[in-house]
């Protein structure tokens, strides 16, 4: 197929670069610049290769578009009125950064419809559009028939400096690469202007040959302001490269037809109104008038929305075919598609007595995902090159890796991410985005704080991954204190939308998965130990599912202990001392602080009332824990190199310590009535 | 100079690779292969080239190393026993990852000496060296004349695949390529082998390319377990490069020697008996000896520490002459490497009155850096390409960029680190490390988590670097979800050894300099907003300088609000709503929490004591609030995109919404005496 120019090509894109200066001044804030420059990249795109559906915004086999510049988003918002998605009146572009409307600073995935993936913390964007490769490739080599090529989308991305400084985008970059994921096509947008000003000043990189380095398919078009020709045939050129990944390095003039265009006072702030008329009386448009699209750039979009249309009917004609002569793949496939888990699938989970042996929760965490994943299909699994380690890897895997390496096969669900924990949280973003997968992956604790951006990302955009985080605290022992986690429990339970499990036992394991697995809107990192956990009396999963509960009631306890993970062991080992000394105690195990939260009152109030004191016991910082508890004890410094067992001498940590400590909480408060912080929380609660 | 074999060098290599079996074998944990198969270029690089004086390891003009593959430390305290450290007798190798040891399972820069910096966090070291390089450049051209050569240090980095895979080692390569630093050298282990297996599996770029790309020199040694010479001619050409950094890619034997040599199962996990006898039969040693080192090779290594002795007594001779000649400056370098701040720079710290203009705390920073950094030369400044938004470029400031560019030179203080945070703080503790610069440098606060990984690592190292963390609330607008902060104080508040501030005022921000600054082992993280705040009644650098305090005092309140940074003002309108109604309330702030808890206890309990209700006031999550308080007024949710003002009414942070709900809490408790949280922990402090 060539390239034909069509009469409303010029005016589409025209029209794509005053309504961003438009957009951008009616509310006073945003980023023209980059929509400007970038309205003939995105028009070429759209309109001679994107496969979308706007009536049918979920059409499982549509192109992805990936805006990873996100401050970019009036540019994708623009599209998308003109491809009449619902979400998008004209009304919307004038509601740009409003309160409440679906235009907001930067794209945001569930908040407005055609939005594949959140952007605008830079290079985020960029990992997710290799997961959503990544995840197309896996549906193409599990369900694709002979004469029933039912996955075939591709990924389009386009990119900018920033997102290409971010370290996030070489980690996620290489590995694509080396994935040979050929369906994923990048498009950069070479402005040579940061916020700081020209390039020049800090990314002076040969970024062609950075990707080449990669093993990408790497080309350019060096008038990306005109020359949509070029742009035509380098992006018709990377579809036919499918054994790489492709990156176009377009070059483009940040605020394309303002006064200011080429300068970085285009990029952050509104054009001034005199300037905006002069864009458009550049462009042969009213001067006067603003959000105005003429009739046959409306026209325009309108043939690339039926074309989506017609390829989604076509589609769907070929799935009912499929599911004629692949009835069991076509009923998984439209299974996952709607999003539900297979029938009976927590049967699957396994269940303890307290007469099992002790087991590290990660090896409890290894058996959950060897029983599940033959019946919950849809996992990905992965680690950041811990496999061994995070025990990440069920026992049939086979390596998702590209077929020529002969190392695995793209029907296969074990990623090796590589020491790649940014990318790897960003890849399981757009994984989860595809929409037919739950991928879990594994590192140390210590290191999700490496992926944080990319997991505030997982709950702000409610994807449903699992992050599978061993060697949990000091336990690990010897690697010492640059790799104990200490601040990263609090970190994550302060994340909304996100639950951070830390089970005590098998049972707890098994119910942080359950939880986990059903929760589609929410993400979650489990806890999990190195060092072996005994299986306690008491836990059971419906009530790990509450997030928190009594694990051993004693009606005329003088204490409280309440505890997480593998300190809930040593609140037993400390109440069989403290009965030795006449004293009493009930222990509450929190496996999950946001769910347990979202227990009813009373319910909270049962596990934590007032009365006697509570005492919370954790191997980590101890902030956090005064909502529920009148003392704590924890760890308030960094760790240390030495045996586990040692560690937890030092530390404060053992049997002993915590009797120690709960017979002076004791003491100190005996004979005084405590209020306990959640009644605290239940009265301010009865308004 | 041309490369002379000595008789020793076979048995030094031998002698190190035999030793790092032995400390793994004896602790039963660790990393022995990895040491082994570096043996050759580490004994390469010390016994040719490196300057250090183990009698002196603080001489300023020492060549750094850095071991970027920390889990490797078993080399660097294996040379560091043989040069004779004296933190490093042979019984510390003996107490390898044991408690207390100086030998921890990761370097640790500030626990044993000899450590130049922290590392094991994948890719940290990679960037630590980029700082220390910039730190020798920086001196060079601030201090060496004529005749004076007084800075010519280099640093020397190894590195392995691990930290080549991370993005943070791409962030800061890239960088460090564009900044053209001839002085940094870095030394890649190619052993073809990570955790999970050989790096076919998942790491398969061209990293020769993707440093040409960046603009280093690159070369490569094919046998670098065999070929001293080629080692040795690779650094020598690497020196004599002094407008690029340079990295030389050495091919090695992970585990060379041992029976399982090239195999993963070296890498983490000590060698068998049997197999360690094997290996010192094959080097010509007694397999039945464990920690032994040949006469010769002390010998070898003794010349080695004797030639570094010699260059640092060379030096302090010509640093005496320099001061002859450029007194000034001599006291300037003496007094920065003893770490003393200039007499009096704190008069520069701004201060105001109530009746001053309302300023927005990234301005009254800006204010703060523009006085401070005459009275304080050694600041060196620098943005995540945010400098407009972050205000972080003192007025007269020169950039730090390579002459050739003609944009700055090297005696600059202000670094365009580019989108690159997690380098940033990185190469933030590279400076610091280097012992004579304070690192500023500036990104939103909700990007600081793109760099946590560093972050914690500033305040494990006890490098006092100071993060100016700007937009730090649902106040910077319309920008969304994506760049408010809701988990990111509280984060960092729970990480030890760490000072997260968020002035309220004028005063509050310089106090919070002065502390920052005054830390000589803390760093601080300054949360600054991009909305403007009042000068606050009451608020003293003083008084902030105890990390929380009574701002405003009433003997017969009804209720205490505390707040920190822009909340506190929200407070004070609070209170005139309620004292409308009759209601009396006392206001706290807490810039600090960390500072604060670090006072006395019966001072805390003067600012927070029993008795009325406490209600906590700030406009991020509310988890960590009830240690101080026995309500809490926050954000549990994501924000949203909106300008500012909608967004405080949408989230409820108005002067009305605070007083509503401060009457509400007054309300429910009243007439009841409530315990301080405060008062728990005093109580419990009384053993």
């Amino acid at each position: 197929m060539s390239f034909t120019k069509a009469a409303s090509d010029e005016k589409a894109i025209a029209t794509i670069r005053v309504l961003a200066a438009d957009v951008v001044a009616k509310s006073n804030s945003g980023h023209p610049g980059a929509p400007m420059g970038m309205a003939p990249m995105a028009h070429t795109l759209f309109s001679r290769f994107m496969n979308i559906n706007p009536a049918h915004s979920k059409w499982i086999n549509r192109d992805r578009f990936v805006l990873s510049n996100g401050h970019a988003c009036a540019l994708i918002y623009i599209l998308n009125h003109l491809l009449g998605y619902k979400d998008l009146p004209m009304e919307q572009l004038k509601q740009f950064r409003q309160l409440d409307s679906k235009t907001p600073g930067h794209p945001e995935h569930g908040h407005t419809e055609g939005i594949e993936v959140t952007t605008g913390p830079l290079g985020q964007g960029f990992a997710n559009s290799v997961g959503l490769a990544i995840a197309q490739a896996n549906l193409a080599a599990t369900f694709n028939k002979d004469g029933f090529p039912l996955f075939t989308n591709h990924t389009y991305m386009f990119t900018g400096d920033g997102c290409l400084q971010e370290g996030i985008s070489s980690e996620a970059a290489s590995l694509a690469g080396h994935l040979q994921l050929g369906n994923l096509i990048a498009l950069y947008d070479d402005n040579h202007i940061s916020i700081d000003g020209d390039t020049a000043c800090s990314f002076t990189e040969d970024v062609e040959q950075r990707f080449l380095s990669y093993g990408w398919h790497v080309s350019h078009v060096l008038d990306g302001d005109k020359d949509l020709e070029g742009l035509y045939k380098a992006i018709s050129e990377a579809k036919k490269v499918t054994d790489k990944p492709s990156i176009i390095r377009v070059k483009t003039t940040i605020g394309f037809g303002s006064k200011l265009q080429g300068l970085a006072a285009t990029h952050g702030a509104p054009l001034k109104a005199d300037d905006i008329e002069g864009v458009k009386a550049k462009f042969g448009m009213d001067p006067k008038q603003s959000f105005t699209v003429p009739d046959d750039v409306y026209a325009a979009y309108k043939e690339i929305a039926d074309r989506g249309a017609k390829a989604d009917k076509e589609w769907t004609e070929l799935f009912k075919a499929y599911g004629d002569k692949y009835p069991n793949e076509h009923a998984e496939i439209a299974r996952r598609i709607a999003g539900k888990l297979p029938e009976g699938w927590e049967k699957a989970l396994p269940v303890y007595q307290p007469s099992d042996a002790a087991v590290a929760s990660r090896k409890l965490s290894e058996t959950v995902l060897g029983k599940v994943a033959d019946a919950v299909p849809e996992l990905l699994g992965g680690s950041a090159d811990l496999t061994g380690s995070n025990l990440t890897r069920w026992g049939n895997a086979v390596d998702f890796q590209a077929p020529s390496t002969q190392l695995g096969d793209y029907s296969g669900k074990y990623i090796r991410y590589g020491v790649r924990e940014h990318a790897m949280g960003a890849i399981m973003n757009g994984l989860a985005a595809y929409g037919m997968h739950i991928p879990t992956a594994g590192t140390f604790l210590n290191f999700v704080s490496y992926a944080i951006g990319a997991v505030r990302l997982s709950a702000l955009s409610q994807h449903r991954v699992i992050w599978v985080a061993t060697h949990d605290s000091i336990g690990l022992g010897e690697d010492g204190p640059t790799h104990q986690p200490i601040e990263t429990a609090i970190a994550l339970r302060a994340i909304p939308n996100l639950m951070f499990w830390r089970p005590a036992d098998g049972n707890e394991t098994s119910g942080a998965y359950l939880v986990a697995l059903e929760s589609k809107s929410t993400p979650s990192v489990l806890a999990l130990t190195r060092q072996n956990l005994p299986q306690l009396e008491g836990s059971t999963i419906e009530k790990t599912s509450k997030g928190g509960y009594v694990l051993v009631e004693n009606e005329s306890a003088d204490i409280t202990l309440v505890a997480s993970g593998s300190e809930v062991a040593l609140c037993n080992e400390a109440a069989a001392k403290l009965a030795d000394k006449g004293i009493k105690a009930r222990i509450v195990s929190i496996p999950c602080f946001s769910v347990f939260d979202a227990q009813p009152i009373e319910y909270r109030l049962s596990v934590l009332p007032s009365g006697k004191p509570i005492l919370s016991v954790e191997a980590y910082s101890t902030l956090g824990w005064s909502k529920y508890s009148h003392a704590q004890h924890g760890i308030n410094t960094f760790g240390a190199s030495a045996p586990a067992k040692d560690l937890f001498k030092k530390f404060k940590m053992t049997g002993d310590d915590v009797a120690a400590k709960a017979e002076h909480v004791a003491k100190v408060f005996q004979g005084q009535t405590l209020v306990s912080p959640v009644e605290l929380e239940a009265k301010l609660m009865q308004y």
